[in-house]
């Protein structure tokens, strides 16, 4: 059912310093950024062998990353994986009780289809499926 | 110099738990299982694509990641990210002026050869630089 990690995405108060940071640091370049409105995010991503690092910067404080900062400051935001079926992969965890943040898949960054599962069902760690487009 | 993402630690409070549910959530079998002492962990592996899930129970609580629980409970504890040459990596962070924890490398689990880096430096994400053996 888990194909990959697909990313682990990060936290960040300001995302050019981050950007900048990753850069200098690591030697890597972003391969994307995009505004996510309805997930009140700006992401840039980084390609890190077969996994992306995404660095996210709330759109304003009263989005899921801006209450995320307000209440732990910066970190690992939650942690992506990518499934080849989405829809399958949300029944199973559906039937296994894990809450779900998404009953149904949506629009993610990229032209991914995407759904949250909660992290009170995953010892508190935000789990992200990912299909890709 | 990031070759991939080699691992996402989780720190959690009761590991056989945890290792059932990940079993059954998601058709993962653990690969790996390790009491690493003089980090104060024991860790199950989980194989995810080209990198792990590593599942981390804390020896006692005066111990990394049994502070990391008393503080902030269970969730994301670091990334791990896997380099070929780990001497240049930390030489290159180092340069960089990116406060680490291990001066030198030192033993990891699975045989590979890790160093962290502070989260100070890395918008609140602990880093493990791992090379395997």
């Amino acid at each position: 059912m888990l194909e990959d990690i697909d990313h682990v995405g990060i936290a960040v108060s300001d995302l050019d310093a981050s950007v900048e940071r990753y850069r200098k640091a690591f030697g890597v370049e972003p391969v994307h950024r995009e505004t996510v409105e309805h997930q009140g995010v700006e992401e840039v991503l980084f390609k890190v062998g077969t996994s992306y690092v995404q660095l996210l910067r709330a759109l304003g404080p009263d989005t899921p990353v801006g209450r995320f900062l307000e209440r732990r400051g910066e970190g690992v935001h939650h942690v992506g994986y990518r499934v080849t079926d989405i829809r399958a992969a949300l029944t199973r965890l559906r039937d296994e009780g894990l809450p779900l943040v998404d009953e149904e898949p949506r629009p993610g960054s990229r032209g991914t289809t995407v759904a949250f599962v909660h992290p009170i069902g995953l010892d508190g760690v935000l789990i992200e499926l990912v299909q890709e487009p």
